[in-house]
C-alpha cells in the first residue's frame, strides 16, 4: 500500500471510529438525562491537579447532592483509590497504551458505578491536553484544568482542548508569588480561542476559589435538572 | 463495517504507520550517524519547561559545540521564536491536531534546518506524556522532562513514555519547598519502570542542576562521535 492509499484508508477509519464513538456517547448522554445525572468531564495534562481538586469538591458536596467518579489512566488504580476514600464510589478505567477515555468504556463504567437519579458524575479523563479533545463521551460540559505552573501560552498552543470546554480551572494559583505567570494573559489567550468560556483560578491546597467552582457546579446542575 | 472487524484493520493499520515511521527513523537516523550529530527527543507533558531548559542548555553550550533545534507544537511558533532569540538556527513542526512529531515531519524540517556536522540537534515533541512515546524519530536518546510540580506519581501512570527514556529531568526544583513532593519516591517509581533510566534534578530558573546535565550532554556527544 502506497503512503497515499494508506493514509486515506486512515483517515475514513479515524472518521469511523469517531462516529461510532459518537453512537455511544449519543446514548449516554440520554442516559444521563433520563436520569438527570449531570456529567462532567474533567481535561488537563498531566499533574494539574485534577484529583486534588475532585477531593476537595467531594469534600464539600457530598453532603449536598450525590456524586460519582469515573478515573481514567494509562495504568495504576492511585486515583480511584484517592476517590473512594473522600467516601464516594469510583471505578478506574486503565487505558494502557491509549491516550485518551472513549464513551464505550464510559458506557462500561456506568454499569459498574450505578450512578444516582439526580446525582453528578466526574469523568477524570487521562492526563493529555491533545487526544481526549475529539472524543465525546456524552458529558454535559467539559471543564479543562491548567496549572499556573503550565504557563500562559497553553490555550494557544492547545487550541483544540481550550475551544471544545466550557469551563477552565486555573489551579494552584497558591504557587503565584514563586512564578512568572501573567494570569490575565493566560485568560486573553484561553477567550481568543473561545470566547465563551469561564474560567475561575483556584487552589486546591488552600481552597482558594472553591466558592466560584462550587456555585458554578450547582447553577450548572440546576440548570440541567430543569432543562 | 463490524466494531471487530474495523479494530483489526485498524491495529493493521496502526503497525503499518508505525512501520512507515520506522523505516524514515533508521534514515533519519544514518543520517544523524553519518554526520554525526547527536540527535536528542525532549519529551514531556505541557509546560514541563522543556524550552526554558533549551535556551539555558543553549546559552552554555553555543560557544562549545553547534547547536540546532526542532519544535513541535499543535500550533503557534512561540517556541522556535524562542530558541532563535537564544542564537541558534530553529524550525518549527505545527502538527495541528496531531499529538506527535513523527520520523517524516523530522526528516523535511533537517531538509530546512542543514545542522552542522559534530552538532546536537534537539528535538522538542509535543507536549504529551502519552502519544510521541511510540514514534521513533531517528534520535539517539529520549530525555524525558518532569516538572515536579506534576507530582510524584507520573511514572507509574505513564509507564510507557518513562519506559523510553534515558534520562529523566526533574525540573522546578526551585519550587520544592512550596510543594509535598517525594523527590525520592519519584526516582523510585522511574526506576522501578525503567532501571537503567538517569535522574537528574535541575531548574532551568535559577541553572541548579545543570552542571549534571551539561555533562551528560558532552559524554554522550562523546560517545557517540567516537563510535
Amino acid at each position: 500500500m502506497c503512503t497515499g492509499d494508506r493514509k486515506e484508508v486512515l483517515i475514513k477509519l479515524e472518521k469511523a471510529v469517531l462516529s461510532a464513538n459518537n453512537r455511544v456517547a449519543a446514548a449516554n448522554r440520554s442516559f444521563f438525562r433520563a436520569h438527570r445525572i449531570l456529567a462532567l468531564n474533567l481535561l488537563s495534562g498531566p499533574g494539574s491537579g485534577k484529583t486534588s481538586i475532585l477531593c476537595r469538591t467531594i469534600e464539600i458536596l457530598k453532603d449536598r447532592v450525590p456524586v460519582a467518579v469515573i478515573e481514567g489512566d494509562q495504568e495504576t488504580v492511585f486515583d480511584a483509590e484517592r476517590i473512594r476514600a473522600s467516601g464516594v464510589r469510583a471505578v478506574q478505567i486503565n487505558t494502557a497504551e491509549g491516550c485518551h477515555l472513549e464513551a464505550e468504556s464510559v458506557r462500561k463504567a456506568i454499569e459498574h458505578l450505578h450512578p444516582e437519579e439526580r446525582s453528578i458524575l466526574f469523568i477524570e479523563n487521562v492526563g493529555n491536553l491533545v487526544c481526549p479533545a475529539a472524543f465525546d463521551l456524552g458529558e454535559d460540559a467539559k471543564v479543562i484544568v491548567l496549572s499556573v505552573t503550565e504557563g500562559e501560552d497553553k490555550p494557544l498552543k492547545y487550541p483544540y482542548m481550550f475551544a471544545a470546554g466550557s469551563l477552565l480551572l486555573l489551579n494552584k494559583t497558591d504557587l503565584l508569588p514563586h512564578l512568572d505567570f501573567d494570569y490575565e494573559q493566560c485568560k486573553t489567550y484561553a477567550r481568543r480561542i473561545n470566547p465563551s468560556i469561564e474560567v475561575i483560578g483556584m487552589s486546591a491546597f488552600t481552597g482558594n476559589g472553591f466558592n466560584r467552582w462550587i456555585c458554578w457546579l450547582e447553577t450548572r446542575l440546576k440548570q440541567f435538572q430543569n432543562e
